[in-house]
């Protein structure tokens, strides 16, 4: 899986157009234009990275000439101390791309490091780690691809692309039955959906309709348990809210399908790791 | 203090695209297109607020009939259960916007209530706290807005907008004293210099030649207290690397004048408010 | 279903851009700038109508003072001489978005007719009219909501929102069970997985890997006919290839349940509408 | 003549974000990243060729490493079963634009043989066909360019660069006679002016005033013989409205010397052509 | 005539965007938010006015809510000391956009003034100024608009609204006849030809190949006269090349048609105009 | 110092853009498509070089495989005849590129060559000449750019960079004392201050407010004198206002340091030079 050129040069140009705007004041003036050097980035963690693609491409767009040596790749484990990938090049340009190649790839592998941590938690379980659209504008690939390079799986994109039925929907439309009706009559046969319930009874209705998908909004874990129970593999659970670290394998263990956790893409934090001059 | 509307509008843009691509499939086709509703921000937890006129103008790009009274301004504090703005408008725009709006609201205000939350934690003391490079592409300035309203200060924008001498720029000249010498003979009269200092001997370079700001640079708290002495008021001490809430008031009190903090930008966490329909 | 404003201003504006350049150097330096008209839209045909609120939005961008009546809505039938709506405004604004706002409203209503036209071909059989990702560049979010606004139904928007095994894609997995199975571990739990076949060996594979849609790769009618039989509603089955007006009966009349029309977007043709002056 | 890379690319992104999105579900996720393949694009109709350099630059701009190599040119005569160009490169990477690549080819194949077969039609006779203003937002220049490779000619590319005195205009000003008058007395020296006449007496007017280019606007073939004849050569001669593959010969017939045709860039159709995995 | 919003809008943001960045912080940390104050544009010296309209759109996009009330319009005369527009508005959004907009009314109403001084220096002659392509990025629009305020004319816009056939030009083709006879077998019947020719050979050649615009490529002045007489109004005769307000007279009197001067869009200077606050 | 290549790129684009449109309906039609040949740029005036690295940059973005030999750098003197750089290329897209590049090159060197100027005439006096804000939409980093080439320095770059006390701010503050004592409780440690002074009582003000740049607005020569005894090194102090070639000299005799000169930017006129083909 990888992220379409369109997109990342996209978002670089956006970087370095805040980071830079006209000129680099410090390193124009300091650093001699003919100067090359060697440096490398350098994990000061453990955990899963990704941006590297993204982080490798920061330094080409600002100087095409700069040549780079990946030692590892997008979803894969780094220590604290390894060398994830070196750079020979203009010392200006390397310098003048280093905040944004950082912050690209910092944010980026804290996203997939957190998510890896949400997936060990509960790998003995038959649950799997979702994302949400709690991300930030612009950066709404790059999040969802993190997500995935730390092993978790991917929620709707947007809102173009399943049918989520929340609260709002259902009870404007006087109840999920109503609402499935009207859906099925409109929508693709490639579009799924899902349905958020509140309580048992909304389930099975949810379940009597024959959605394949449900979300048990805000449960407890044991009313999830009692779900699953009802459910009984008709159709894939999905539980939601408040889902962080140390709650998880508890929900996990009630024995619901998905665990979608917004947190991933706005909670996970930066993972470490910094450019050095060798 | 105000983000320009060319900023808001565009940022806006690209978070709508990202979250409806072309219809919201379950709003748009379940949700008739008269209906009306009330709805309003509130808030979950105790915090101080940011980002509030973007998410209001969201809804306003969502739909430009949509009437809006907001209750509380950017930088104040609110608690658990204010209702922070209410509306008034048409059922599916404020659905369609609703994720949008909120990405923006806990964005901004997760930032402003962590800057709060160090600010009070060394009010006591004449340090200031300040943000860093250390953001997110096309949201730099949502970011540091967010870092004032929260109480702390901005350190500079990009790299355009004034110096900072870090140590690869400072060996590429052979030191402090010649770098700033080529630096005061180039750059324009209202930028400023900063250096990044790593021992005693630098520090004391940098204040002969004659420097107001001085970093230093991942130093024990022991060390910026001898720093604070040697340089008696002569520059501005920034203190910078790896400080946290932890040991943010230790670092406080060595004497420095300005604290510098990543996590602000990268590292707060979201603020938790919803949108309700009433 | 409405498309959202962001996406309506974006085409426009291209449209506008590319129409007008910098001066109507016709209209700018003839017509008086007070000048006043009475317009309308006058239907030319019989058929479906789409594309109204845009090419009335392009008279409103053209110039915000234009009134603007509409006596139809975007999926109604309207016949020839029908005035679609009227407008009163500057005469010099109303010249200069005649041709850009016609363009799009043809175009967008001769998508919707062409649809209505196959949707009525086949009203009592149970299958369902579906576009194609056959689109043209910018365009595609207009072309399949006029497919819409003609009764037939959008297939996925773009290759990320569901899955569609081809030919290429189940060769280079050793086939399709494999391919299935590697796909569900990989996929997030909302997108759906069609697949493509070629014969009766593949249908049977599909619908053993239990995949809910099934494509019929360029089928003739008979085997189409066996296809329904075999699959006994266990899948959705979708017919594709070469289907047109003519034989597009026929095809309905196996069982299938889908049919998808890659000329409903591209072979349409335009719906006959001018703008009148009064 | 080429069009130039900055709309090309312009152009090609837009159309791979609307399709691509942000991953290829099915691709990303089953065909080996180290994949290779040759492909190749084949002619499934006889016509004329445009928009090979387009979409060979679809293929170049989702993978740098493509090898292209192609055998025919735009505004070639191409017969059914031709390979019309070669690629090697990474089989992912083709998979990915493959449909962005052919909707581009077919569209502009589509204009170009449409065109060819009205140019065909009229070849004995001295009148040209030449293209209008009723083209798709964006696409403008790709369509005007497909004419061309057709063998038509250009009409006036936007309001700008000509001036075309319509009906409208000419009432505003109290006749043609005015009109042009104003007109000359305002508009650059290499902007020529063309009027659109409904009848003989505008006819005698528009030539008094010394125009060079006169529109005949939906007159019957009878008209556009007097009309003809009455002009005896003092001024180019365009007929306009209604004109298709049916009725163009009759009226080339009649001695006019341009002919317009809105359905060259409108009702063109695709040309049917494939990628194909060898 | 008007600049079309798109355009202005465009532009507008371009500016703002560079002088504002993210905050005026001046500005926004000192003046009080519900402060309002009045202000005027003062004309402090004696010209021909340009760019009000897009001078006050800064103000609109700065501030929704700024009153407006314009004294003059484009292309009027304008004393030193003359008020041309006043504001009533928000204190701080006057400010913010007061040096935008200043830079755009000084700029356009430079090129008015200038190209008025031109146009006077020859009104007793048949002669007419005309602009060149010698604009600067993004402003060409603006810039040929305010030579028509300023009583001159604009020559083509872009290299695709009419042929200039330069001396590459004729010389690849093997002299101009050549050339004329391959460009008329191509280009579209709206599209004039102008060829520029170096002496009267050339001069001559142009003529029988029935051109009817003609630049003297930096010609004398009494070649220019001998050009005239050979020509005997045949065609429009262009002065091109190091024309200045100082020997443009004497142009002038040679009986040249056309005098196209560069100097108008980049030799203009500014027109001294101010904010002033009541 | 350089530009930043998506600056670069962004700017040659939108010119391109403008001078193209989508043909060069003279060069595409005339000159065949294998034609290469040797193009150079020649100065037909004495000057400083500045905006060669756009102009040879706008040839390789109109054709990736021209060869570019540059004889100088941005910042150097040349003469009248030299020669600037050389080409070696594919004819037509030299021909299509010509104007652009020479538009950007020659605005550029303009700047460069007028700063130029001006620093000469005061070489032997301690002033600096700074640039303004007074600078041309998109334009404004390649303008300030220029001015460093030509021997100048750069005033703050936009409002966010440094604050700048004008009249209106500190008359709102009720004094320049208030105004600095709540512009230094809020701004970021790295912004400086500025002051505009109008007589005396506002210099010792600000001298007594401990800033360190004043700046004195339109003062005379002897007031410059005065200002200049009384702050006696305090402060850097700015002259400002009318101030040109003619009374520059007079000025720097003050003893002021700094001298801002919007012409600079708005008013250098452009440098002589052309693309000639060997």
């Amino acid at each position: 899986m990888n992220l379409p050129q369109f997109y990342i040069d996209d978002i670089i140009k956006t970087a370095l157009k805040e980071d830079i705007n006209y000129i680099d004041i410090t390193t124009d003036l300091l650093i001699a234009e003919n100067s090359v050097s060697n440096a490398f980035f350098l994990s000061k963690a453990e955990g899963i990275l990704a941006g590297l693609d993204i982080a490798c491409r920061v330094m080409e767009l600002s100087d095409r000439s700069v040549q780079i040596k990946k030692h590892f790749r997008d979803g894969e484990r780094i220590k604290k101390d390894d060398i994830i990938a070196e750079f020979y090049g203009n010392t200006a340009s390397l310098l003048k791309a280093e905040r944004t190649a950082l912050n690209f790839l910092r944010h980026a592998s804290g996203i997939a490091t957190y998510t890896g941590r949400c997936v060990e938690e509960i790998k003995d379980t038959g649950a799997r780690i979702t994302d949400t659209r709690k991300t930030l504008p612009g950066l709404r690939a790059l999040q969802k691809y993190s997500v995935v390079c730390g092993g978790g799986f991917n929620h709707r994109f947007n809102l173009s692309d399943a049918a989520m039925l929340k609260n709002n929907h259902i009870d404007a439309c006087g109840g999920i039955t109503k609402a499935v009706e009207i859906l099925r009559s409109k929508i693709g046969h490639t579009a799924t959906i899902e349905a958020e319930v509140r309580n048992f009874e909304e389930l099975n209705e949810a379940l009597e309709a024959g959605l394949k998908i449900i979300m048990l909004d805000n449960m407890s874990t044991d009313d999830m348990k009692k779900a699953v129970k009802i459910t009984s593999s008709r159709a894939l659970l999905e539980a939601s809210g408040n889902i962080t670290l140390e709650n998880l394998r508890q929900v996990a263990l009630t024995g619901v399908d998905i665990i979608s956790i917004g947190a991933l893409t706005y909670g996970a934090g930066e993972f470490d790791a910094s450019l050095r001059f060798a």
